[in-house]
């Protein structure tokens, strides 16, 4: 009866005035205190104005005051999460040169596979319209079971009831950090290092204690030692093609952080973002493939090769860590959607996949190459730190006397966004990096980026 | 060339003799250290053993060692959370009836809209390939605005800069909880409570401060002096259609509520859960109608209504708060994916979501009424609680000498799933209800039910 009425009353005047409640209750053929529980009700809406002994009025039209959110500043006091959302997710104009975001564009994808795939999917009832388990479908967390047990090289094998299938890699971390170390504690990162797995150390108040990349990926000493100084028990990195620097570890590296790992009773949480996105020689196999007993969290994304709009990633860990980094997971987002994970089934399963691998080893390949002929060509005063032989950037050194945030404020107002690298650092930034994805765009624009770049360095 | 030499290897016996690396270097046209450096990898691994002066072997095959986490105990310390995963989510067999579970069955769904919907987002290669605005695509997050401003009675008008589209109601009422309050503060929560909503406070280390239900809701004044008491500035509640008793707060509770949370400067995190899942009469507004300055982070799910698999809701905040519940989502997730967001776009707009809904409150309605009605013929010793106008279960009292524990335990031996209702409560929990669910089951089923019940009470 409310609801009616207030239909009756947005088409009327302020202070128009309602029937009488006699006159209501007859049309409605209810009783007088019936009507006047859905008078109270618009009352209390401020929808019209009750004058005793004269009736009921349409209420004069709210005002529309200003929303005064000052009380919150106090209500929420400290925190140091602020907008965490970085260059590399930013949307530009479209004609924008775009080398800040990783996310590759849709000609890096297998769009007729996904097309055909999802045409399939959708005619099964049961993925549009049913739950998934909270661990992820059964066929996708054999996938991922299969793909590290295949490079497995110690310890027994890993099956489907060692995974998770998560939304994408950020959702994987986030909830692996949260289970594994509680508010205040310390992690160890590499620096630089993935700004989004720094988002969601600070969200989670972890204090980030960085140790220095080297030409082998690490040193294992450093490790150990800032494990012990810290009291941490977890080690958050991504050993192969490092976002942002392109770095892999080298073998005795690998072998040597699984002993600290085993000695120091930590974990690992392992970030293997880029393992489709090589372009040569396949990269080492995970550390994950080595670890026997359960000190590595795997984290396999499928976001950069599948597509960023398919979000899955599968999340292998042993024991007691498993358990607490479901229950993480799940307490932020239930399960992953069933028709996601079904396309992404049906993609991996499809002869088609490895073909469209290859076929983005070879232009992600020619991508490297021609940015760095052009930087080489445009810009030789800037320094390609390596030459990277997976991911998705170049991780660039300014000559001195210029500051990246600058630059990339700079080359954007030309029509080229990169990413200062400051944002990639744990602790004080060092301003003299930028990052040059070659994700979204091809290289036919690369000689015009090469230009841009010049011009602001000049 | 390691990665060949792998494949080599799994295809020998253990002990088998490489050939020497001047082959291995002749073969692979490379260096003498190229191979080393080959073979030091296959060592790292495990795979292959030197003997110096004698060549290198195929490694005795793997052990298969158990894997033993027990250090993990003693590495990850305290927690109170363990296996979140309550009554609700669990799978049983298929000829289990399954009045356990709060997921809608398909038949409640709109499938066909759904399907052409799919279909026809499919053929959108920006849907399939892209990644998705932070807060979500403009189109849904309009919807969620237009949704709640249509319904607004006081303040000023919620518009789409207002919105986040979240991965269904427990991304948003997770996310909402680690950004306004922090481990080891108190929330205040109805009692009982939807448990989702308490696994994700225990996740995030919060302490549960319960108030009782009362007939018309809440006591406001219950509010007021919890909130006081633990120095508490978050309020988590369903006030209508509270899983799991039903109840729906009156119209002055809601308006002192609002009082109340000014006076207090707190939050309300109002989880509108089942807007679409009433029976008879539309609800009433959400209190976020009524919200000026920011008080209330209004949750409105569609995964009941839409499709559990299809996993979007909106939540509408304003000022500091919004934004730190962007960020704290962000972390967890990055974005929901584009293709299910659009999904839910094609399928509001078309005019058959409303049958849709209007169907489904049909349903709904005589799935209650049957599911009372057998209840009353076979098990009249057992009280239903009240007469829910709107929700997915009934709230049912056992005759007294009853543990809801063991009826349910029993009640699945002989073939019907119910829910303990001792899931539902912040603190001691009372062991004196079960939910009986009635979104999975059509209402043919129900005779059956009630005579399993009726057998285990006796």
């Amino acid at each position: 009866m409310a609801g009616e009425l207030r239909a009756w009353i947005r088409e009327r005047p302020a202070g128009a005035k309602l029937p009488s409640t006699r006159i209501l209750a007859g049309e409605y053929q209810v009783g007088p205190v019936t009507v006047q529980s859905a008078l109270q009700l618009l009352v209390a809406d401020g929808l019209v104005e009750t004058r005793p002994g004269v009736g009921t009025f349409i209420a004069a039209t709210r005002q529309a005051r200003p929303v005064d959110v000052s009380w919150q500043t106090t209500a929420l006091g400290w925190s140091d999460v602020f907008d965490v959302e970085g260059s590399g997710v930013r949307t530009h104009a479209p004609d924008v040169i775009g080398l800040h975001t990783g996310y590759p564009s849709p000609s890096l994808l297998p769009g007729a596979l996904l097309r055909s795939a999802v045409q399939k999917v959708s005619r099964d009832p049961e993925i549009l319209m049913s739950a998934a388990p909270a661990s992820g479908l059964p066929q996708l967390r054999a996938w991922f079971a299969r793909d590290l047990d295949g490079q497995r090289t110690g310890g027994s094998g890993i099956d489907e009831s060692d995974v998770i299938v998560t939304s994408g890699g950020q959702s994987a971390l986030s909830a692996s950090l949260r289970a594994l170390a509680a508010p205040g504690e310390a992690i160890i990162v590499e620096s630089p290092t993935y700004w989004g797995a720094m988002a969601a150390a600070k969200a989670h108040g972890l204090r980030m204690i960085p140790i220095a990349r080297t030409k082998d990926g690490i040193d294992p000493a450093d490790l150990d030692a800032a494990l012990a100084a810290h009291g941490s028990r977890v080690f958050y990195a991504q050993p192969t093609y490092a976002n942002p620097t392109g770095d892999v570890w080298s073998p005795h590296v690998r072998a040597e952080v699984m002993q600290v790992l085993a000695a120091r009773k930590a974990f690992l949480v392992e970030d293997d973002w880029a393992r489709d996105l090589y372009y040569d020689a396949e990269p080492l196999p995970p550390i994950a493939a080595a670890d026997e007993n359960g000190h590595v969290v795997y984290i396999r994304s499928l976001t950069k090769s599948l597509s960023p709009a398919i979000r899955v990633a599968g999340l292998v860990a042993r024991g007691p860590a498993l358990r607490r980094i479901r229950s993480s997971r799940w307490v932020s987002e239930l399960f992953v959607p069933p028709f996601t994970q079904q396309v992404a089934v049906d993609v991996l399963a499809h002869p088609g996949w490895n073909r469209h691998r290859a076929a983005l080893r070879r232009e992600l390949r020619t991508r490297r190459d021609e940015l760095r002929a052009q930087l080489t060509r445009a810009v030789p005063e800037v320094e390609v730190t390596q030459v990277p032989r997976g991911g998705l950037s170049l991780w660039v050194r300014l000559p001195r006397g210029h500051h990246a945030a600058e630059v990339a404020e700079r080359a954007l107002t030309l029509g080229l966004a990169i990413s200062p690298g400051s944002e990639w650092f744990p602790t004080e930034p060092y301003d003299q990096f930028i990052r040059m994805s070659f994700a979204a765009t091809p290289h036919t624009r690369y000689v015009e980026a090469a230009n841009i770049l010049a011009e602001v360095l000049r």
